[in-house]
């Protein structure tokens, strides 16, 4: 239990997620992913288009968490400025990386490399790229910041070609136990078993569908012979409860 | 312009959300049920079970804006903590709430409303309920902030139940026009195009679908002829760039 818990915020930057426009699906793939790679995620928050948004929720995010990943906001287009953003965030300036438009010109036919993508050659000075398999435009890590796309399929190109350098704890593992037992019926035993398995998290989570009630009793931990015994006492308190026990 | 623009944050509480382990469907929901009452949603985080992390989180989010809505975290089980943080955020009471008490009451079998099912009749003291016309126990409001459930139907008919007592501005109306004109083809003409129309809210959204790019230009505001000025000029230019302009 000594082991440090390494932990992350994810900064989903974007008008259209907050309009209702676009569902967002990026926290959830991050949130897998960094849980699979022993990162806690701890935080999340959805800002608009707006710098000094952006700027504060990312310094406020960086000085809390080991790790933020930010979506959404490094394209070519006006409304694009999570880049300019991250180097207010960071006080450094907003330069032409390198390596980044090396890689944009070889990517265009001579004289399609205009100025708006020419911007999404800029970073703030002194980031590292993070390669963009999918359509070139790089994404970039800032001190414990990396920005990736917002558009899924390159968010997580992106994210799976750096996944190697996030150094997280132990993985957090996962069981799920439901049935028909209401959450009031069970609210007593499941808060005693919480109290005797500390070290876990177990969270009791309804859902209804065709008007039944099901109950998934998600318990999560880096232990797994530990979640195991957790996991089979539940089982039998359910039976005891008068019902049926299925893992997930 | 002079009309004052009604602001909302909302705040997602539950580890589920943060784990992976449940794809967020509410934020979208509120988020297009705000606009169309004249709301716009500035913000919204995403926190753990932690009451003091949702206790920060309510007292920075209430004072900021003009309405908080919060999701999940008012079940019966011990992982349930909302109402317990609220009515600390407030710095008030967590009581019995007597109109929740007796909705509880009469809802349940005698010998049925055990400890834990009246933990859901506790709320923040000074509260007004929402009603919950699906599983009966309710949300509530205390001061600026709706607190809602994290199921999504119940979230949605408890919404629903209250939208009347919103008090928005004028309702955020859009246009979107895509073609298959890429981002850094047309970001030049937009950004001109967003400098003529300073009062709209442009943004450009790339998705890929088979290998083929579409960009959607999404143009909001309030004033409809405005954006139907605003359209028509952009629908013109995609043609001058050589693409098709669709509307969405």
């Amino acid at each position: 239990m000594s082991e440090r818990i390494i932990t992350a915020a994810v900064l989903i930057i974007g008008n259209e997620i907050l309009s209702g426009r676009t569902q967002d699906v990026n926290l959830n793939y991050l949130a897998k992913r960094l849980g699979e790679l022993g990162v806690r995620l701890m935080e999340a928050r959805i800002v608009p288009d707006v710098d000094h948004r952006i700027v504060k929720a990312v310094n406020e995010l960086r000085a809390a968490y080991d790790y933020v990943f930010t979506t959404g906001g490094i394209g070519p287009t006006h409304d694009d400025i999570t880049s300019e953003s991250l180097a207010k965030a960071f006080g450094v300036p907003h330069i032409l990386h390198p390596e980044a438009h090396a890689l944009m010109a070889a990517h265009y036919a001579p004289g399609q490399l205009n100025a708006a993508r020419l911007r999404m050659a800029m970073t703030p000075e002194g980031a590292e790229l993070v390669t963009n398999p999918i359509s070139k435009a790089p994404g970039y890590r800032i001190g414990n910041v990396h920005v990736l796309a917002g558009v899924p399929k390159i968010m997580q190109a992106m994210f799976e070609g750096m996944a190697h350098q996030i150094k997280g704890g132990k993985p957090v593992k996962s069981r799920s136990i439901s049935s028909g037992v209401f959450e009031g019926a069970l609210a007593a035993d499941l808060k005693a078993l919480q109290e005797k398995y500390a070290e876990l998290d177990l969270g009791s989570y309804p859902s209804y569908s065709m008007g039944q009630v099901r109950v998934a009793i998600v318990m999560r931990g880096t232990d797994e012979a530990r979640l195991a015994a957790c996991a089979e006492e539940w089982k039998a308190t359910i039976v005891r409860l008068g019902g049926t026990p299925v893992e997930d």
